[in-house]
């Protein structure tokens, strides 16, 4: 029973490197789930330990994505609501590789220093969706270790501000590639809307990721994705937000690390200042007991922090017109669940 | 049965405000319990809304700590290993506050701008033991909630390296004011020593404090903390790490916040490779999809960050002789522990 | 004698508002110098102190650029050289102003506080070109005082890199915002290719600026400038780089201004140790002791950093084929330079 | 005519390595010159390309100052100024090198990366009093160039406030290590008073430096200087200050860079304001249009960026009683001046 999701499975071809800027792949109508195929963040050139990325990745042909969507209705000025439904790996295996001078521990092209490069290795993870596990192998030693399965999206946004275009690869106020471990299934985004049709897009699958994306990548993979688009008319969103079932979520995309933790905490004081009584100084007081700031990424052209409070602690909270719950009740009816 | 702690309970004029320099407040031995009274971070001058910071608190002596304590045995070079068997609010409130140009989301004096300061103003809260909350009201509104009750210490550390004297409010290589919601009961934080003795003190305890401690208060309060020092011989640790029964800890304290990331998931890299038999590029990338970033202070002179595995990541891991689960015994054999 | 520059004089509505993205304004041939009229940031709406930013400046239709030009010949991988024969103000005014929650020594969008914006003020300037001065009036008192009048560009730039399309506002590797006072007559400016024919713009012209450009705003005029177009072939250019008579220059642009600083340094260092015999430490040492690092902006969506060394401590090196030599030759002999 | 200087020439073991903490070198009164003898930061003793820093300066005895002195009449609240009359190498040799993850172009402790270090390598410079050169040599080639003598002092400072003792290494409020090339001949610093008797000492000589001091090395040379002590009774300054003949400069040393910007910025903005009759926001909007930012280092444990203005923009401002005119006029006549 329930509403059958429309698929998408794009050719390679068809996949994206930008958001902005390119004609919709197609165009989707509110409520109407999309089961989504979204290829990795190397277009799925790495398969084996000797597909080094500077060998089989054509840069800047790198982190695709799936879209975009116009979906009809959505003007600037109004919220894009994508609830994520489910996000399944799609293949039993998935990577991981070392960049030259790219990741959280390296200089790179931007903390630019006159050192060589990190040795660049590709590492190839079993993915066992039974189970719920994820393998590492270590590359130099016999160490091999199964992690909790937790897939996620690295990058979903909406086409910019401002006319501007930006590649896949940059995690901003559109959305982008935020890389945030929580962007999972059950969660509902909200995303500012800039353009006619939102122009959403979704890629760069994880199998999990740790906090910061260390090496700049995460376990890689190529994903089916159940997600639901609703449009919330006339309510603008700022900076990229998430609801689950338990916290709501503001996220803040920039350098230095501090700003992006800045952006994502003003957001949230202001967000759960509009839904309860408080005044500034007494949101800005309980999330100093309260609040949580997940670390996303740091490691892409701007880093990702998010800032997260229990809503156990804002009883009488709704946001945006308590579109979370109503997506997440269709999501079950439908089926379409895998969390 | 079990080691019956020593008492500590220093009046007010035998706290001290700075992490070397001074004279010890007591010689300590390795292994043997102590039982330390800590005053609040605003030396308990805050007891209503009315006490404003910048009226009832005398710059600079705020975030007064318990020590130093002048552990036989331990020299430049060792580790000084401190378990936290039992954290209990000494009194049945606490408080927080916002001051002038001190905080996450304001500018300070050393993001310094032309804007005038936020509103000063003081919360109480109740704490309530039998419960386990604390409970926030809101000053400009009935709101109130229950938050779970999560005692820990924000400050902790031991004399600088180099003949420096540094104040209780900043963190840095010798620990000092982290502000990390982990340094809870249970938990065993290794901080490398600098002089004979070692030095330590703790302050600062905490109720409970929300990541990044944004007014720059958390619930702040006196305690009865149980504290077990031990001394690991001839094992230097460059910045302070804590390990509990599910994980390891390293920390990085410093700014920007990319740069005390950078230095705390650093630490973790070489730490799990001396544990483990992977090689650098190994643990990196296990880190990449396994650890974790819990943001500590995001308002202090020096940011703090840690970077955690799960013990369960590394099965065969031992770190400082496997001191936390010895200490860790002694202090539940003794009947000491409060988690 | 020489040759006669071609004058572009756009209308308002065929100013343009971004980089990358648009159709030319007009096809250039390298060599051809262009007489372009170039508006000021604020399109002109500025013209007494009650014309406050946000109530005549329509967002984000701010800093408005003259082009795009398609340059004959210019493909990917090559270098254009932009050589400003002369900057001279256009009107016998300009204007500055505060703007809520931008500049330097506030908090903004990015480093996000809770506290209110600073006052909005607009200070109008009188130009006198013969006299070679600015005047500065305060607001608020008597006190005027002539400054030097120094013109320059804010804004330069191609088209980026990868398919982007970025706001005039912001400074990156293909130029744009820099904000940098060096931009002024007889520099010669390289800029890397990324899309045939370059499609480089110019804006946001100043008589003069301080480092950091602490209010956001510059003494923002409406400028008549000369510019002379060449393309060096199969020459990259990662980030821009400036030449003037005496003086190589390397410029970044990111966020922290550390980052800003080791991205210009660090090209700088290379581009001297490829004009030169040293190698990559010895360049370091010599920059160690002889380098500049003049900053540009610490207002804009990303800082700008210049690092320049003096041409006399690097006798035999002649950068880009000498084009800045011959350019400025060109320049004087046909009689349109004004420095 | 005039005042005689009082010569101090310390042993080696009299050197110190912080500011605070220690006994005074000397009691100085406040007017009476002093001619100080400086070792130069390696403590003299790299003095051949083979002497490299991790070989032969034993940490972290480096970056030696000659002093404290106790200037009478000197009590907290008042400011310390110290007029350079003169620095002078004392050696016809001067040193530098690169150190094992130190520098600005290079990951360090606190930025941290997984890379290997950058060579080790010293370069000695000749210098030539007479001629006012100093002489570059590659270590790889055989290029040479002569750069100007423009002798300087890295490091100048007092005794903390809030009982802090800091390493030589570190610049912040205090002064210390700020490594600025403006520190040279002919400039008035003032320094805040935090203990009685200001306890000020003096060091880490540079032949000349470029900015930022890009391998954390300057022209590093043992000095002969002759410096005015003198005592501003109740004016307090939060941040070290410098003025010249022709300019006044306010300090900040902290990271990020950015927020050493906006200190030295926010300093210049309220000092300006003092010494004028603009109101905070025609000083910000003057310093908008004529402020300088000399990038000072980017390299040691904090950055330090000044803010500069002429004094030519302000026509009437006398800053602390016009003290560096008078210290200025002492030196002059008696001789003492060397630029």
């Amino acid at each position: 029973m329930g509403i059958e999701p429309v698929d998408i499975d794009p050719k390679p071809e068809q996949l994206t490197y930008t958001f902005g800027g390119g004609q919709p792949l197609a165009r989707v109508k509110p409520g109407v789930p999309l089961r989504l195929y979204t290829e990795d963040c190397f277009g799925g050139r790495i398969r084996t330990p000797d597909d080094l990325p500077s060998k089989v990745v054509n840069f800047p042909y790198v982190n695709p994505v799936t879209g975009p969507f116009y979906v009809e209705g959505a003007e600037p000025g109004d919220t894009l609501a994508l609830h994520f439904a489910s996000i399944t790996p799609a293949r039993d295996w998935a990577s991981a590789a070392t960049l030259p001078h790219f990741g959280a521990l390296t200089s790179t092209s931007h903390t630019a220093t006159l050192q060589d490069p990190l040795p660049e290795r590709v590492w190839i993870y079993d993915v066992n969706r039974e189970a719920g596990t994820v393998t590492y192998r270590a590359a130099n030693s016999d160490f091999t270790v199964d992690l909790p399965l937790d897939p996620m999206h690295g990058t979903v946004g909406v086409a910019p501000a401002h006319g501007e275009v930006r590649s896949t690869i940059v995690p901003d106020a559109h959305g982008g590639n935020m890389d945030s471990p929580l962007l999972r299934a059950g969660v509902t985004v909200y995303l500012g809307v800039n353009v006619d049709g939102a122009m959403f897009a979704i890629g760069d699958g994880h199998c999990r990721q740790g906090a910061g994306e260390l090496t700049g990548t995460a376990v890689e993979a190529a994903m089916r994705t159940v997600v639901i688009p609703e449009v919330i008319k006339g309510h603008a969103t700022p900076w990229p937000r998430f609801e689950s079932d338990t916290a709501l979520m503001s996220t803040g995309s920039t350098r230095p690390l501090e700003d992006a933790f800045r952006i994502s905490q003003h957001d949230l004081v202001g967000w759960v200042g509009a839904l309860t009584d408080l005044d500034t100084m007494d949101a800005y007081q309980l999330l100093s007991q309260a609040g949580q700031a997940p670390v996303a990424n740091v490691c892409d052209p701007n880093y990702t922090m998010v800032a997260a409070v229990d809503k156990r602690y804002l009883p009488k909270a709704t946001a945006y017109e308590g579109v979370h719950a109503h997506l997440r009740d269709t999501a079950r009816t439908a089926g379409l669940t895998s969390d």
